[in-house]
């Protein structure tokens, strides 16, 4: 059986990336890896894979040089991350080690490991940064300027990566995902505090209600989770290593859109009201990518509409 | 008096800086930090200027942000790197802190100062990565593909200047400094190290030898440390916040010359030989720069010529 490590094993990408191998039968052995215990439960899943966890500080590289040494994968798939834009620009030199850093202690323990071993390095749209109207959909053979300091942490592991493909001949494989939600998405992130703003004012027995947003103008691209583990999947399988692939569902939407539709499928009146504290310093109005490049090269493309990713959502939130 | 706050203070560059402050009566309050006692007397900088030493280890920032608020610089010079391009191949995560990571310690305590501080942030020309002859002489314009990991952190430190820059308004000038070179460099880089096989060759009483090397075909761009000092103070003056500035002569040399040069001051004959575990992976063929920006904006320009420069390095070394 080939053997997974997944880092970043405690998170949401991670348990949909479990559920999408288990439910079409694909054989691994996999440790997952993760400074936080696992909230699901990793037995449940033993008949079709055999999954283990262990707990590992992703900063501490003497640490993740045994767990990949012990592993001994054929495949990583590199979920550890400081993920959010916002509080990077609270916290830079935590988002640098928290991306960049745990990327660089991972990929040496994998360098130093006799034995071929693919990674699928996650990066981010927001590498990106500010772009005009005319330049969407956005290309990866575009221009990076990073705007924020967890861009440039993304940009900057993506650089390495290319080092490492090109001195080291290793095996990278790298992805700009695009926002990504679905169920279990923790309530820090946009989506999921609106839902759970708004089933509040369905829950307090009111018909109609206000929720306090940031800039509800702006417009992303956002991908169903479901969609984007099949396309790690896809990715770690028969991607080309030092390339990099838009994940992304190729259409955008604005924050104010999505307010609505969940209004709609909790069936109350919903008002957005925008509070200043919520805007971010320097924002990309508008992010909307081309997933041409992954679809040529391994079939894939994003398949779930965004109103089922909502409902799911609202589903599962409503029973929390 | 004004405050210049020196990071890397017991490196060679800090001690040729202090050496231009006094020499040319600029009147400064001057703190120096280093995780190393400085090698000079601080005491007879005095009658000019005021120099205090603190010991820093700038990877804590709790430290660093302890450093910046007592002193409340005006200026900071930051020195503080790992700067060598072979070391940063077996060490690429050991490379980001030193460079990237302290970088953004240092940054992240200035923007919590409550006063105007200027910060110059010392990049390389490695940046640059292999470029085609017909690119040559590199501009601050060009795009930049780095292929060491020494390269990508110093790539990420400019990326990260640019956010706080354009987001926080703080006021940070940037250099790409090609490769220098001055009386009391380390014997760890490329040319000192020349000297010191030479002149035992000499000091053994022979009139010939033979000196490994790595390949010295390779073209670079050498400025003497004493040129490089001035553009730093006066891009510290005059630079202009958020911008790029090449520090360079603009005229190639291949390591062979400089080696035929070193021979012929000494006064012995001398054959190269390479040896291929000297050979980097990826090594960059041929560096030049285009001056013409810092010309333009600060007047600056090198002056001293490679002859004296290798001479004062010989003479310096012959007597240690």
């Amino acid at each position: 059986m080939n053997r997974i490590l997944i880092t970043g094993f405690s998170g949401f990408v991670s348990r949909h990336f479990l559920n999408y191998l288990y439910e079409n039968k694909k054989e691994f052995q996999v440790l997952g890896a993760d400074i936080n215990e696992p909230k699901i439960d990793i037995e449940s899943y033993n008949d079709v894979l055999d999954v283990s966890f262990t707990k590992c500080n992703m900063l501490d590289a003497d640490m993740v040089e045994k767990v990949v040494e012990d592993f001994a994968p054929d495949y990583i798939l590199h979920l550890a991350a400081f993920s959010s834009v916002a509080y990077s620009w609270e916290h830079p030199a935590e988002c640098f080690s928290n991306n960049t850093m745990i990327f660089l202690n991972l990929t040496n323990a994998v360098k130093n490991l006799k034995k071929h071993c693919r990674i699928l390095s996650v990066g981010s749209s927001e590498e990106y940064g500010n772009v005009s109207k005319d330049q969407l959909p956005l290309k990866e053979s575009m221009d990076l300027t990073p705007v924020s300091p967890y861009a440039v942490a993304r940009v900057s592991q993506e650089m390495m990566s290319k080092v490492y493909v090109d001195s080291f001949d290793m095996d990278i494989v790298l992805t700009r995902s695009f926002n990504h939600m679905g169920p279990y998405q923790d309530e820090r992130f946009v989506v999921p505090s609106f839902i759970r703003r708004i089933l509040d004012v369905k829950e307090g027995g009111r018909s109609e209600g206000i929720i306090e947003t940031g800039d509800t103008t702006i417009i992303r691209d956002f991908v169903d989770v479901r969609d984007v583990v099949r396309a790690y999947y896809g990715l770690l399988m028969e991607g080309t290593p030092g390339e990099v692939y838009n994940i992304c569902g190729g259409k955008g939407v604005a924050l104010s859109e999505i307010i609505s539709e969940i209004a709609d499928i909790v069936g109350v009146d919903i008002t957005g009201k925008v509070n200043p504290e919520f805007v971010r310093p320097d924002d990309n109005r508008q992010i909307i990518g081309c997933a041409d490049k992954i679809k040529n090269d391994i079939g894939w493309e994003a398949k779930i509409p965004l109103r089922q990713t909502l409902s799911d959502m609202v589903e599962i939130m409503k029973n929390n």
